[in-house]
């Protein structure tokens, strides 16, 4: 009853980080980013930039930049005699979604022909060298890259949070220290019956002398999200900054 | 080639408003939940509240809501001796794109299945009201809901920016004016030709005494999203009031 393409193709997903060199046909590229484009949206705040003949990460032959694109709307509120007036984070809030939902589908779609991916999340750190590069006009802001080919490699899907950690009807749980302890094991173990980070070589090194006491034994997933947003940049300012380069102001000063 | 059951839902989608009662089996929502977990994550920094026995938008007999979840990874983080220091801006750019790319996976899972849904997108502007009811804890913010249920109406799929208007390579374009128009022309006559506001009587009140000079013969799509931005929330004051009221200082102050 719950068994169709769509199901297993998502419950398939893996985010795969070594390419083969093949370049994907045309047409399969443009199925893609229709079948990308045809996600709900509040108003199409987005563009997409690609780059196939720059060398990208893993060696994959599609590099995707997913933008929230305010210029191409105020160009055409500017044809019709408005201007915008909304606040630049409530047009945040609605255009990231815009991008995400279609960069969402593009990842499903590509995955149903063959071809898989992985997100990459730093771009908002270096906006204004994509900007330069792609000469972005102002008001359109790179928010995730999502580089696409066909995988040179195999391994079974992640593991996820618990359902019952997830999803929560009526109200949100209490949860008691232990039920945190076993959803991280489910993860933690998870992530090492499969060698993960071991593989990956991806350990977070530890900064201020604190010393290191994992091994790839014991080094998983919730000590790696604990090292990266416990060390990682404090202050939002270089963030705004890549804004406010960009044309955004989110803090309305 | 680019045939199949994955891209023909996706380029089949619609978004929903008019439900039939029937209330979806557990086997259901919990292949549809699974489906979005399984979407890639920079930190699994989400969590989704469902009701079902409150009377839902448009009749839907299932009612998400689609949280930035903070609070739970915060909670393991402190089981392994670590204090979150990463700024609020960086972790919501990427907790926002987590929940959205799961969210967008349960938007297609769904359908593959029968269930079509509708994103509402002012859940931000009512984030109190929301952890208020849902008993949510500090760092936990409400992003967007999710109605969802077997449709009780029909039409063709909506229009789309034309792909020259979406997908740049190398370089962003310098549109001029005739090419935003072209574009513009795709949008409202498509949304013309299935007279969608029309049969939603959904125009945009204009304010500040400006004179109304749009039918729904000529009223559509860029006009619509023009009278929005155009008239909308000019300060960031009562989100950036919403996020601090939940945790969530975004400017750093």
């Amino acid at each position: 009853m719950t068994d169709n393409q769509v199901i297993r193709t998502m419950r398939n997903h893996r985010s795969v980080r070594k390419y083969k060199k093949d370049q994907p046909p045309d047409e399969i590229v443009q199925a893609i980013v229709r079948a990308g484009q045809q996600a709900p949206f509040a108003s199409q705040m987005y563009s997409l930039l690609l780059s196939r003949k720059k060398k990208a990460p893993f060696g994959a032959p599609l590099w995707f930049t997913i933008c929230v694109d305010a210029h191409k709307m105020e160009r055409f509120m500017k044809v019709r005699g408005w201007e915008r007036v909304t606040n630049d984070l409530g047009l945040l809030l609605l255009g990231i979604q815009d991008a995400a939902y279609m960069a969402q589908n593009m990842v499903v779609a590509g995955e149903s022909l063959g071809l898989f991916s992985c997100f990459l999340g730093a771009a908002p750190y270096f906006a204004e060298r994509i900007a330069r590069e792609f000469k972005l006009p102002p008001r359109v802001f790179p928010l995730v890259q999502l580089v696409m080919g066909y995988p040179d490699e195999d391994f079974p899907p992640r593991p996820r949070w618990p359902m019952w950690f997830t999803l929560f009807e009526d109200r949100y749980p209490e949860f008691s220290d232990e039920q945190v302890a076993e959803a991280m094991e489910v993860m933690d173990q998870g992530y090492l019956a499969q060698g993960y980070y071991k593989k990956q070589k991806a350990r977070i090194r530890l900064e201020g002398g604190r010393k290191e006491t994992f091994t790839y034994e014991d080094y998983s997933w919730t000590e790696h999200i604990a090292r990266k947003w416990g060390q990682w940049d404090p202050s939002p300012k270089e963030l705004l900054e890549q804004f406010r380069k960009r044309g955004f102001d989110l803090t309305g000063e």
